[in-house]
């Protein structure tokens, strides 16, 4: 296992110390319990949670900011973080006008947050991301995956929440969004999770996986390595295709095209401007485009592209200022 | 050869026309060469030009935008930019006040600069960038090459050369902000160039190349894979040694922990963390961090470590707004 690292044991506690003290002008490591708030708590505002396994970095801690989250709980790398871990960030930042979780759609996370929010004493609510058309029940899920597509409704409720709105508002945009939202992956290597010292599957020097989830979950099928265009074809086909059953034929969309960790952005760009054609090609408006490391599988050499059918207000919502360690723009 | 690409001879153009439709808020094409200049230009100031062979990204074209670079031209990968193309950017972006070009130390990149600027009608002035402390000559290099230490001087320039500093100014600022800073890498594997086809160098399961080139080229030894701790140590005794030589003994300093493409963000977070044990260690103080793929080299897993030595007006020119694609704080 190639990696920088002292042991397993501490992988996480180091890398999260790192990530507090060069951005401690934005988060702040939790006092009770392992979790990442904001430097300045905000409030008079609904709180805004998320959190997960880590690995896929900078999704959730580097999300927290002004204009975005409040706290986010990282587990070990792909392992839910505990529901203890969430009820302390919720009670760091929580106050009066509620908690509103945001967790992506997999068994453990869903269970945890579950039960934290039942410990937790005031009002709640959760959003549950499940962006991920590649398929419908999955290694750790029932129903299809969260990925990508949670930045985006991270990103526009943070905005929501950030003008005062309600905790139900919140819950309703959040779903909202999440039902305007598609993605899919392609897995060119698998990533290695340190404890277990060794790749999580295997590809032939000529395939890739199709479908494949964040933590190299299986997609809908292996084969050979295509170009370029074909692989944006067929994954924008899916996405575009289901979107279009959700009624979203036209009109202006999000284009989010995610780096899993591994791929170069000379190739996230490429892939970009691939998926822009194919946009293009069904009449649908590129309003907005996001390309780069944002939910990632550790060095997973692979991407994802998600694109989340939009309007003019959610776009002012995405527009909002947000000062986060990985994503900053307006302040 | 696993990558998104469609054939050899258009990748860099499709990623380039991605890049430029992603951020066409922020940077544009040039109409008469290849080169990526701001989208709206800036008069009344020197114009800021960069470039060198693709592949690391985001150097430079992402480093195109307010406050820090007018233009950039991206040669082929690991190819220096043709005088032809750095003459029709000089050209787009420069007026009377001069150009300045900022140039990482490869023989290839300072000829074809030197070529453009005696092609170019009007006033320039050149800063050759050579932080990497690792090999005093190497591959393409006499004397040191230029690594990641040249996005602070890019950045700083860029900050300076907006409140209107002449280009005597910014040549003096620039060759200043370079001797303050220092650099060295390292490698876990290596990258593959498109055009070759198969990786430039080769590592076993359990080796890295301490030194490394943002090319692959050689370093300074291929040694037995350490703990990050010992890994940092080493990188930050020969970066801080050599800046104590120069009498850079103390005082605040900005540390980039810059990934080469394929390492997770939680590896280069933990980096952070053992670099700033060592600053603590010898009374350095960490007043800016950035951890993040800025000088990449493709899929490279592995980073760099770069320290520059600053004072209160060089950390006031750094936190001086910016706004570029991989860049952006305070607009």
């Amino acid at each position: 296992m190639k990696k920088f690292i002292n042991t397993v044991d501490a992988f996480l506690g180091e890398s999260l110390a790192g990530f507090a003290a060069i951005h401690n002008d934005i988060v702040s490591l939790g006092e009770t319990g392992l979790f990442v708030r904001r430097a300045a708590l905000a409030t008079g505002k609904v709180a805004l949670v998320s959190g997960g396994g880590s690995g896929h970095e900078p999704l959730h801690a580097g999300f927290v900011g002004k204009g975005m989250l409040d706290a986010a709980c990282p587990g070990q790398v792909f392992t839910s973080p505990t529901p203890d871990q969430i009820l302390a960030a919720a009670n760091a930042v929580g106050g009066d006008k509620g908690v509103l979780f945001i967790v992506k759609n997999y068994a453990g996370d869903r269970m945890n947050f579950e039960m934290a929010a039942e410990m937790r004493e005031g009002p709640t609510a959760t959003v549950i991301t499940d962006d991920d058309v590649a398929v419908e029940n999955s290694t750790w899920t029932t129903g299809r995956r969260g990925v990508a597509g949670t930045l985006i409704v991270e990103k526009i409720l943070g905005a929501a929440a950030e003008r005062g709105a309600s905790l139900e508002r919140l819950k309703a945009l959040g779903d909202e969004v999440n039902s305007r939202t598609r993605s899919m992956g392609v897995a060119l290597t698998s990533c290695t999770v340190p404890a277990a010292g060794k790749p999580t599957f295997a590809l032939a020097d000529d395939e890739m996986e199709m479908g494949v989830g964040i933590h190299g979950e299986p997609g809908r099928h292996r084969v050979k390595l295509a170009s370029a265009k074909a692989i944006a074809e067929e994954m924008m086909a899916a996405v575009l295709n289901d979107l279009a059953g959700a009624g979203f034929r036209d009109g202006p969309v999000i284009l989010l095209v995610n780096g899993f960790g591994g791929t170069p952005s000379l190739e996230l760009y490429l892939m970009a401007e691939m998926a822009k054609t194919e946009l293009k090609r069904r009449g649908l408006t590129l309003a907005r485009g996001l390309v780069g490391n944002y939910v990632t599988s550790l060095e997973m050499a692979g991407l994802s592209l998600t694109v989340s059918a939009v309007d003019e207000r959610l776009l002012e919502l995405w527009d909002a200022p947000v000062k986060t360690a990985a994503l900053r723009w307006g302040c």
